[in-house]
């Protein structure tokens, strides 16, 4: 399984409903990211080692399952990105952490986008539940720059963030086209528009 | 049908064979665009009103006729953002006027985002031919950002033609995830990297 969908936490395995669930979301997670959202029922059934019908005990539709397996995702995608809190980063610092580790996160070959505007891409209906999950992740994470340069400055901040959530969106998509993003790239286009922004 | 998508010359139909062959080539375009790249092959043929016995005398699988269609779009996608060769263009007006064209084309109510990111993001498999044209298209604009700043004095065009086009990329994809790019939000990021470079 990719590091970009493992659970944040192991399966608690204490009763067989939480495990039934979890292992469905963890099949889902994993088929959905590798295959696409397309995968059927019966594909995820089987990966997850549970019937049908219990699946549909748990989740109305496969499209609240996909929805429900990237909302368990964002906590640990945005971990495996977003810098702990330390008082010692400069905004800057704490900008550039996210792309440093979004370029560590792409250069593993298990990468295929990011789940969230990969799966908003491939969901053509903008109502979809997983589409929700993916623009409260993306919120989320323009949220964070915007909250990282709070105490800088820059006249128009959420322009800023809105820019550094377009580069990690833009990386991420180059690095599938390209098969590899080109080192260093995502970190001197965040640290070119924070220059430009005079967050030095 | 998608003005992204839109041929670039009406079919001739002066043969029958390229009558057909452009008909499925339409269908693709379309249904590849609208409703991701799992369509089957029936819903093809039904809407190009060609039978599955004449579609794979004319391609070889629905892979291949998936790329035929993407390979066709691309000099019409590429005329919709590329400037006319006009000499009194600067290269930063170069620059900016795909950035402004690319907001035109991503505020039309049919835009589902850039096909050739879309198809790769769906496709898993990076030998799929239609993600060999992706990369191509990819290529070609980065190439045109490089040729419109190869006048000016920037120290690492290659550098700055590719963050032009990871903000293609990553303009096309935050359009997908939040519904809307919002005004103004891909020219003052290419603008940013240009003031940035030194290219006034």
């Amino acid at each position: 399984m990719s590091s970009v969908t493992t659970p944040p936490e192991a399966p608690s395995g204490s009763l067989e409903v939480a495990s039934t669930r979890t292992r469905l979301l963890d099949a889902a997670a994993h088929l959905f990211y590798d295959q696409g959202v397309h995968i059927g029922v019966e594909a995820l059934c089987r990966r997850a080692g549970v019937s049908k019908r219990s699946m549909y005990q748990l989740f109305e539709s496969k499209d609240d399952l996909l929805a429900a397996s990237l909302e368990r995702s964002v906590p640990g995608y945005l971990a495996l990105l977003l810098p702990t809190d330390d008082p010692q980063l400069s905004p800057r610092q704490l900008v550039l952490h996210v792309f440093e580790r979004l370029e560590v996160v792409i250069a593993d070959p298990s990468f295929r986008g990011c789940p969230y505007v990969s799966a908003s891409m491939e969901l053509k209906s903008p109502e979809h539940p997983a589409r929700v999950v993916a623009r409260r992740f993306h919120d989320s994470l323009t949220a964070f720059f915007s909250a990282a340069l709070s105490e800088t400055e820059t006249p128009d901040r959420e322009l800023v963030a809105k820019q550094l959530t377009l580069v990690h969106d833009g990386a991420t998509a180059r690095a599938v086209v390209q098969g590899a993003l080109g080192p260093g790239l995502a970190v001197a286009t965040a640290s070119a528009l924070l220059d430009h922004a005079g967050i030095g």
